[in-house]
C-alpha cells in the first residue's frame, strides 16, 4: 500500500473513528455548493483540491447522511448502506464492528474452485442472505468449494438480477444489507466455502447514473458500450472514478472477507490507459490478500487477461470461457441458433477440452472476423466453464434450464473437465422452476423500456409471442424462485462427480479422441479414461482393455473390445 | 509465412506474372456488380468467398485498370500505382522490375539510428524523389543514418503533408510515383542510409472515404477518432481490412527495399482484438525482415508499445517520445502555452534524459489524468527523440522553427542523448524557410473545412489573426520549402555533434545533476561529462576537475573549481 499522493486516492465516503466521528470524503468537481447534511445537520466541507472534499464530524455509525449538491440531497457514491434502498440517505457503516469468526478460515485455491453461482433473491423463499444460511452446510456436502454471488450492489427495487446496480460498495438492503452480507460469508467460511462476490464496473444502473453525475464526470462521451456511454475509466479526470472502483472492490476483499471478486463483462470496460481498470482491480486486491481469487466474465478469448502482469496481463486468476458451454450445449440439446450455430460438432468440443478458447484467433462466422488467441500458455484451471448459468439460462425466452436429457452428460462433461467448474443454483437437483429475466425499476420509464426491451429481443423468434415474461411483474420473479423439487439421484450424481473430482490429478486432459460420425468421445486424465456418447443412439466405443467402471452417468455394457454407451451419457474407466 | 487460410488473405491488388497476365484480387462485399476494366476491356472476377473477388487476366505490367463497382469505375484500394493521381485508375505495377543495385546494403541497427525526417515536396524546389538524391550523401556526411519519409501514400492533389493519403500502397504520383520512390531507396543505400516510410493507418483521407466505402465496410461506428469514424480494424468484416493494411506495410519493405516503418499516431487506431493492428504490423513486417525497423508514433507514453510480443507488448523497435522535447522546449524557449505548461522545469528534462515518459503513471495536468506507466525495463535507444519535427514546428500558427538562440543547445541535448535522435530537414543548418501547414485539397467542400479547421484551431490564441497561413494557398506550400540558406557554424556543429555521439557508449544517462535555480543540468556517458546551462545568464556549474574541453555549443571558460557556461550553453568535458 503506498501513501495517496493525491486526494481522490484518500479513503472515500463515511469512515467512523473511534470518538464517535466520521470521516466523509467525496469527489463532486460538479458541485457549485456541497455540504454533507448527517444526523439531519448540515455540515461544510474542506477543499482537499482536485475537486475532493472532506471533513470530520460528529457522525457515530449508523447515522444517515447524504451529500447536498446545490442543493439536492444525494445518496454518497461510495455508500456502503443504503438502508432505504437508492434513493434513501446513505447510512454510516462500522465495518469494523461485525464480530468476524472466521480467524480459522484458510481460503480457498483455484485448482480447488468447485463454483456455485447463486443468486440471493431467488435461493430461498425470503430472498435474503440470512435465509440462504442454512443451505451452505448441504452445499459443502456436495462438494462445492465456493459461492459466487450475483451482484449485491444496491440496485433499484427489491429484486431483480443487480446488475443494473449503482452503489457498488453497498450491500443490496433487500437482501439484509452490509450486516447481512458479512454475517452470510461468516457462516459461509464456518461451512468451509468460499465467497466470490460478482462486480460491475462496465456501467451502472440506468437509475442511478443522474445521482452520479451530479457529483462528477463518472462517464465519458469518448466511449460506447452496449450500455450506451462508457465508464470514464481513460478520459480527463478519471482517476476519481477509478478510484471509487477499485475502493470499491478493496472493501468487498477487506472489510467483507470476500474471498474473491468475478468482474462482469470485462470485454465492455473500455481503457485504452497504460493499466487497464481491470489489471488495476486485480492489482489491488491482490496487494490486500495475495490468495483473493479475481475471476473476468470475459468475451474476449484473450489470453492476456488471465496472465501475470510480468507478461504484460491483466492479472485475473481466471476466467470465464463461453465456447465450452456453446459446445456442450449444442452437443447435448442439438440447439443451434445464433452464434451456437458455430460449434456444431465433437471436433469443437475436443479442442475446448484442451483449451476451451474454440475460437484462439480462428475465424467466427457469427462475429464475421478472426477472434481470440491461442491459450496454451495457460493452466486449465484458469478457465471457469459451465453447462448452465445465470445468462445462458435467463437470458433464454423463458429462463428455462437444461432440459432433461442432456442433464446427466452435461454435468459429467462440466465436473470432470481439467478447468474450473461452475453450477448455476439449482442445476444439481434439475430444478424445475425457471431462472426468468425480472427487474422491479423503481422508474416508470426505465421499467417500460426494459419490458419493450425484452419483448424486441426476442421478436425475431418467430416461437416466441407475446407471452414472453414480463420482467416487472412480481410473478416472474416469483416463478424464479428455488423450489428445491428435484431429483435426488441427479444430486447424487453431482456428488458423485464432485468426489471423482478430487481424485483426478490437476493439468490438462490428455489422449482427445472422437469419432464425428457415432458422436462418442474421450479423454484421459492420469489413470482415468472418460468416455462419452453425444448421439440420440446407443454407439459402440472401441476400447481394447475397458478396466474397471468408476462412476457412470446411465449403465454401460462392456462387450469385448467395446464399452457401449447409451444415447448421451458418460463413463469413467480405470 | 502461412499459407493463406482465407481469401483475403491472398494477394490484394494487381500482381503480374510472367507470362503476361496480372493476377487481380479485391474485397468487394459491398458490390451488387462488379468487374475489372483493364485496358479499357471489362472482365468478370471469380467469387472467392467472404467478398473476396479474383481473377487472372491480360494485363501487362503498365496496363491501366480500375474495379467497376455497382457501374462506377475506381482505383484499387490496394493499388500500387496512381499515375494520374487520386481519381485516375489504377495502374499495373511490376515490383519485380525495378533494377536494384544495394545487394551490398547491410542495413542499420536501431542503435546506430540518428534519424532525418524528410518531407519530399518541400525538401527539393522540384518536390520529387529524384530531385532528392544528390543531397543524400551530403546528410550521410552530416553523420546520419536513417531518413524518415513523410507519408508517400497517394493523397488528394499534388502537395501536401500527406497525412491523408488514400491509396496506402501507392507512391505519390508528384513524388515521382513507385518507380521513383524505389530509385530513391536504392539511391540513398547506395549513399549508405537506411529509408524508413511513415505509414498511416488510424484514418484515410476525407477525399477517399467514399471510394473505400463502395467496396466494403473499412470503417466502423464502434469507434470513433479524432478524424471521425475509426478504420474497422476489430468489428464484424475486419479481417479483410486489417489484411489491406498488413499487405501494404510487408510490400513497402519487402518490394521498396524500405528499412522500415514509421507508424503514425497510433493512438488512434482503436483495436480491442487479442492482437492489436499495431502488434501485427510489427510481426508481419518483422517476418519479412527480421531486421525491419517498426518505430511507432505513440502518445501514449505505454512501454507496452515497444515491448517484444513475449512479454506482451506490440513488438516495436522504438517509439516517439514527445514529453523530451516538450521538456527541451520549453526549458530553451521560455515557452509554456498549453501542455507545455506542465514541462517548466529542469527536473522535468532530467526526469526524461532517464527516460523519456515525464508522465510515467505521475498525473498530468493538461490531460487531467494520471498518464503512462515507467518505462524502466526499456533500453534507451527504443526511445525516440527530436528538438524539432513537422508536428512540433509545423503545426505551429505560423509553421516557424525553433528560434536561433535555442538551437545550440536544443541539438547538443538531443544528440548527445541516450535515446535515438531525430531531426526535421533543414535544422541542421538553420533554415530559415518555415514548414507550414498545407494541402491542396481536389474537392471544394474539404479544402474550405480545412481553411476552417485551421483558423479556428489558433483563433483561441490572441496573438494570431486571420493571417494564419491559408493552407490551400500555393504559397504556403512554396514558402516551406527548404531554401538551404542558413548557418554553416550550426551545420558544423550538428556535423561535430554526431561525430562525437559515435563515441558514445550505448546505454542511460549516468549521474543526471541539475540546479534548478541556477539552471545548470549535467550527466555522464561513460568517460564523458555533459554539462548544458538553460538560464538566460552565465553560470557557474560547480566541476571539480573539468578536465579536457572535447566539444562545445558557445565558448565556456574554465575557473577554479567551476565550469563557467554562457546563456544556454552545453560542454562535454573528458
Amino acid at each position: 500500500m503506498t501513501a495517496p499522493e493525491y486526494p481522490w486516492e484518500r479513503p472515500l465516503g463515511a469512515h467512523p473513528r473511534p470518538d464517535g466521528t466520521s470521516e466523509f470524503r467525496v469527489w463532486a468537481p460538479r458541485a457549485g455548493t456541497l455540504a454533507v447534511r448527517a444526523g439531519g445537520v448540515e455540515h461544510a466541507l474542506q477543499d482537499e483540491g482536485y475537486g475532493v472534499y472532506g471533513a470530520e464530524i460528529e457522525a457515530a455509525p449508523g447515522t444517515d447522511y447524504e451529500f447536498v449538491v446545490d442543493g439536492e440531497a444525494l445518496p454518497d457514491p461510495s455508500s456502503r448502506w443504503q438502508p432505504d434502498g437508492l434513493r434513501g440517505p446513505s447510512r454510516v457503516l462500522d465495518a469494523a464492528a461485525f464480530e468476524w469468526t472466521d480467524e480459522g478460515w484458510a481460503g480457498v485455491r483455484v485448482p480447488e474452485l468447485v463454483i456455485y453461482e447463486l443468486h440471493v433473491g431467488t435461493f430461498t423463499p425470503e430472498g435474503t442472505f440470512e435465509a440462504a444460511i442454512p443451505y451452505l452446510e448441504g452445499l459443502r456436502e456436495l462438494g462445492i468449494t465456493a459461492l459466487e454471488l450475483m451482484p449485491v450492489a444496491e440496485f433499484p427495487g427489491r429484486h431483480g438480477w443487480g446488475y443494473d446496480g449503482v452503489y457498488i460498495s453497498a450491500a443490496h438492503s433487500a437482501y439484509g444489507g452490509p450486516q447481512g452480507l458479512a454475517a452470510f460469508v461468516d457462516a459461509a467460511h464456518a461451512a468451509g466455502l468460499a465467497v466470490l462476490l460478482d462486480v460491475v464496473y462496465n456501467h451502472v444502473g440506468a437509475s442511478g447514473a443522474a445521482a452520479l453525475e451530479a457529483f462528477g464526470p463518472y462517464f465519458t462521451e469518448k466511449h460506447h458500450t452496449a450500455w450506451g456511454r462508457a465508464m470514464n475509466f481513460d478520459d480527463a479526470d478519471c482517476d476519481p472514478v477509478r478510484e471509487w472502483a477499485l475502493q470499491s472492490a478493496e472493501q468487498w476483499v477487506r472489510d467483507f472477507h470476500l474471498d474473491g471478486l468475478r468482474l462482469d463483462a470485462i470485454h465492455a470496460i473500455v481503457d485504452a490507459g497504460a493499466e487497464h481498470l481491470v489489471a488495476a482491480v486485480s492489482r489491488r486486491v491482490h496487494d490486500i490478500t495475495p490468495d483473493a481469487i479475481v475471476i473476468a466474465e470475459s468475451g474476449l478469448n484473450d489470453p492476456k487477461v488471465i496472465r501475470p502482469p510480468e507478461l504484460g496481463g491483466w492479472g485475473c486468476d481466471a476466467a470465464w470461457a463461453d465456447d465450452f458451454h456453446h459446445a456442450l450445449r449444442v452437443l447435448t440439446t442439438g440447439e443451434t441458433e445464433g452464434w451456437y450455430g458455430e460449434f456444431d460438432s465433437l471436433g469443437t468440443l475436443a479442442k475446448a477440452l484442451h483449451r476451451p478458447y474454440v475460437h484462439d484467433g480462428s475465424y467466427s462466422e457469427f462475429r464475421r472476423r478472426r477472434f481470440g488467441a491461442p491459450a496454451e500458455d495457460r493452466p486449465p484451471q484458469q478457465f471457469v466453464v459451465f453447462a448452465q448459468n445465470h445468462d445462458q439460462v435467463g437470458n433464454r425466452a423463458y429462463g428455462d434450464r437444461l432440459p432433461e436429457p442432456a442433464r446427466r452428460l452435461a454435468a459429467f462433461s462440466t465436473l470432470l473437465a481439467p478447468f474450473t467448474p461452475m453450477l448455476f443454483m439449482g442445476e444439481e437437483h434439475g430444478e424445475p422452476a425457471p431462472f426468468q429475466f425480472f427487474s422491479d425499476h423503481i422508474d416508470a420509464e426505465i421499467a417500460e423500456a426494459t419490458r419493450e426491451g425484452r419483448r424486441e429481443e426476442f421478436a425475431a423468434f418467430a416461437a416466441f409471442g407475446e407471452d414472453v415474461p414480463d420482467p416487472q411483474d412480481p410473478e416472474t420473479f416469483e416463478r424464479s424462485k428455488l423450489t428445491r423439487q428435484g431429483d435426488p439421484e441427479l444430486r447424487d450424481l453431482y456428488g458423485r462427480l464432485l468426489e471423482l473430482r478430487r481424485e483426478l490429478p490437476h493439468g490438462e486432459a490428455a489422449d482427445i479422441a472422437y469419432d464425428e460420425h457415432s458422436g462418442w468421445l474421450s479423454a484421459r486424465r492420469g489413470p482415468y479414461l472418460l468416455v462419452t456418447n453425444f448421439a440420440d443412439a446407443r454407439v459402440h466405443v472401441p476400447c481394447e482393455e475397458p478396466g474397471e467402471i468408476v462412476l457412470a452417468t446411465h449403465r454401460p455394457t462392456v462387450e469385448p473390445g467395446y464399452v457401449v454407451l447409451g444415447p448421451l451419457s458418460g463413463v469413467v474407466l480405470r
